[in-house]
């Protein structure tokens, strides 16, 4: 789709993949509306995530296709799905299932430290929402885990 | 800052830029909460984003640092900045400012077209929030807008 006006405008679904194939991946919870994690999907992973209301990402870190919750039981269910304008980017709203931890660190949310700024800019990182639900070496074993070769999965 | 754990669990901001210099920045707005934009920001554009509050990003089709809202008047007052586990994401909460319009199409946030998925997969999009509210041809002028230059400035 080349012309820029019916990207923006029009009604038909064009993923602009990137050079590497991918699409970056905004993911919210539809509970809290807290920003859980960021990832990328690849063709396939946007066709089975489409498919299966089930969400599915590319792992650049491990080279594969991987369904989110696969091995920690957290999954995610697609509540909405959203473009943006020139439809390089994708949003997607989602229920957790399992303890609703999205992180693999055991936290709801990887974004689980602040950053100061402003007059507190240059500060230490502030604790945000950063209780674990659950414990990393049980679920995904301390060998993963310290290889960090199973993030958010 | 090589430490896994030291990266993820320690309060020292250190944020891993990519290989072009880049950090992915996630916009979501402090008053509904709703994802507004997607950018990138490089260490420059970071550091003026900390030390003034104000959100300042990089542009990778204008090659050049920008501060949101220099053309339109639509700038962001940064509420809340957190970094992900990895530190390779941010998440800024923000209010905008002049007409509260994010997107360089004059809409509140650039998702403004939800994307079919599960039985309805392959349908047309759907418009979401896409009221506008600016002209972005008054805005940004014809060339402008037409060639693009401008995004969500």
């Amino acid at each position: 789709m080349e012309d820029k006006t019916e990207r923006e405008e029009g009604d038909v679904f064009a993923p602009a993949f990137d050079a590497h194939g991918l699409l970056p991946v905004i993911v919210t919870s539809a509970e809290t509306g807290e920003v859980l994690m960021f990832a990328y999907m690849n063709e396939e992973a946007l066709a089975r995530s489409l498919e299966t209301g089930e969400a599915h990402y590319w792992s650049r870190s491990r080279d594969t296709l991987w369904r989110k919750g696969e091995t920690s039981g957290n999954a995610q269910r697609i509540v909405e799905m959203r473009t943006d304008c020139d439809q390089d980017v994708l949003w997607i709203t989602v229920t957790m299932t399992g303890t609703g931890a999205c992180c693999h660190t055991g936290r709801v949310s990887c974004f689980y430290r602040s950053v100061p700024f402003g007059k507190a800019a240059g500060q230490k990182l502030m604790p945000a929402n950063a209780t674990r639900r659950f414990d990393p070496e049980a679920v995904y074993g301390h060998e993963s885990a310290a290889k960090g070769t199973l993030k958010s999965s």
